[in-house]
């Protein structure tokens, strides 16, 4: 076992609960498996990510999903396809002699993958940041090697040394999403207490990170603990990720989940069946304006209706500062046939019907009770606090 | 043509209107066909209902669905049941020269098949009245007969006449149900404006009565004149009327209708898109709580948060005063599988997954802004105008 991976093993070990029996991918010692995220929850099905190909379709087609997962998956990817264009395609190229590969080889595919891997989603976010960390590791360990090479080449031995930097530059990338969920879940559920009934919408959950998820690690981390939360799912129209992967992951760790439609919430919420609503983000701006999956303002609404406290868990890396309030936030509107025929046997409306059919919405920072982040919980009014959390987190990076 | 018929056209010619290009149903000089509402939006099909047993199963199967509609049909499928008993049946009893026909069997035929129809869907409030009142009326006129006959005996003449009386009062029954909801389109577009976005949930349209629907009144009135309303029709889940039955009928009428899902609404009303909200009502307390298809409460927050006008259309045959409030309304909680499974080409959540899935939630009575009745419109504080509301409309019935 690698000096990385056993750091690895160290931090999962420590950290294994009986709940968590599912993960969005497995890698270890060199090999990546993906959950194929689009045959849940009939199937539970791993792909295997040999080559550079293999990660990009895998993402471009959605079969890994959530923006920390793709971030952390995609930075083993590039490691793993890195390593087999060196092992395979430069095999041929060495002589016994002569094992030495040019830098700018090495670089020049290490820049390629990075570019091609980037494009499989162009507008994810944590794609692009995990593989440009990636390769600016990369880059500046190989400039030192070749900086105290004698013949200014890298050395086959020196090649191993870059190619055991990139895996563990994978797995800190995944430690460190691992400790943001669990930090979430930590702050999340001091919020929380026994016994609650507890709504949430869409998936932001293990699957959608490295594991624990953002506003579903305090429900893991309190199941651990013999909280005894009673969870309702909503399907979350149209792509159903509530039913599909969220009752599925809740169910599998032994959570009291109940699945229901959006528009039954309101019945759940007058009948006093819900303590507090939890939901993802996928774009905070500065002043706590929160876009996250279509469905989630109208729940912020009834939340305030019938004074249920509404929790927003945003990744640090998810709060966009430069965005001064929701209004910036453009919203991306997709086919129609989404909701009336890709999951059906037959189109359940008249073919060509005009629909409108945002991916997200954008809660209002009035309805959010508090916003949770790795760095804390921010209440009202969340201008300072957002921008402290994010100097924070940014310190420790550094 | 029959007198009945002539009758039933004068009150249709006069009133044809463009946009009204679907029925659930067609009668004519004896012969009736009921839309299949199961085939919607994909085939346009009408079922021949030639039997007792048709209509049955036309009404069990929700071939004909929608409180009104199912009154009328089956008081016009209890006419041709009745009829075709006496045409066929009874025929080999009769000799050529005695075609009298006791009133014992008649009236022991005309109980049977009220009984029969009236238990295809037992808790359909509209069926069994509709059959109720067919079948008083054959026995009030019966008894006339019978007493006015020399031997106590129905002649064929007889008979004859109490099948007119049958397919008149059928057709008394549709004619009152259109006039209804035409009252009830006009006093609602007394409410709406040129230009409007108007959002409606579940199908309260004209498939769901005899014509112009309930809440969609208005809208087919407005569409007539000229008001050129925007609609958002919402899918409604779990069983989709919004998509495969609203927007089918208003897409067909030439109505601007759009298809959105019920998390939809919020980012909608957001925008200043809706003007004003629309739905029907199944059953109505005394105190102005509403009971409507799962999703309509939810609406109504909304509607309030965002100072959006919210109108329910309730015939005064819905309102039930005997009820106090909303908290005396059971609700009915339905199979997951319809959340789940049916529709879908697998299923969408683990088999077996816990799930809530009322039909109906209560909307109370102070998030809406009026309640409209083919008597007229009422503001809330409730109780006074819905008891006089019912008051007038048996005054009528008399």
């Amino acid at each position: 076992m690698s000096e990385a991976n056993i750091y690895w093993r160290i931090v999962m070990e420590g950290d294994t609960r009986d709940t968590m029996k599912i993960t969005p991918f497995e890698y270890e010692d060199g090999s990546l498996k993906v959950l194929d995220q689009r045959k849940l929850p009939g199937k539970e099905v791993y792909l295997e990510i040999e080559t550079a190909e293999d990660m990009y379709d895998a993402i471009r087609t959605l079969a890994v999903r959530g923006a920390p997962a793709i971030g952390v998956a995609a930075a083993y990817g590039y490691f793993v396809a890195l390593k087999k264009w060196y092992n395979e395609e430069m095999s041929y190229a060495f002589t016994e002699i002569s094992t030495n590969c040019t830098p700018e080889d090495f670089m020049a595919e290490a820049e390629r993958l990075k570019d091609y891997l980037g494009s499989a989603r162009p507008t994810a976010v944590n794609l692009k940041w995990a593989l440009e960390r990636m390769y600016g590791k990369i880059k500046t360990a190989a400039e030192e090697l070749i900086e105290l090479s004698e013949d200014g080449e890298l050395s086959s031995k020196g090649v191993d040394e870059l190619l055991k930097i990139a895996e563990k530059e994978a797995i800190s990338i995944h430690v460190e999403d691992v400790e943001a969920c669990r930090q979430m879940g930590e702050h999340g559920l001091g919020l929380l207490e026994k016994g609650m009934g507890i709504l949430t919408h869409c998936n932001a959950g293990t699957i959608a990170t490295s594991r624990y998820g953002t506003c579903l690690a305090p429900i893991y981390l309190g199941e651990e603990r013999g909280y005894g939360f009673h969870v309702y799912a909503d399907e979350t129209r149209p792509l159903l990720q509530g039913a599909r992967l969220t009752s599925w992951e809740l169910n599998k760790a032994g959570v009291d989940v109940t699945l229901i439609c959006d528009n039954m919430a309101a019945s759940l919420m007058k009948a006093g069946k819900v303590d507090a609503v939890v939901v993802g983000c996928d774009r905070m701006a500065a002043n706590g304006d929160g876009a996250n999956k279509i469905g989630t303002l109208g729940l912020a609404v009834l939340a305030k209706h019938y004074g249920i406290p509404f929790y927003m868990f945003v990744p640090t890396s998810t709060i966009d500062l430069a965005t001064e309030t929701g209004n910036d936030i453009i919203i991306e509107e997709r086919d129609g046939q989404e909701i009336y025929h890709m999951w059906f046997k037959e189109s359940m409306a008249p073919e060509g019907i005009k629909t409108f059919n945002p991916s997200f919405d954008v809660t209002d920072a009035d309805l959010i009770t508090a916003v949770i982040t790795e760095e804390g919980v921010i209440y009202p009014p969340f201008n300072e606090g957002l921008s402290e959390a994010v100097r924070k987190a940014g310190e420790k990076r550094k």
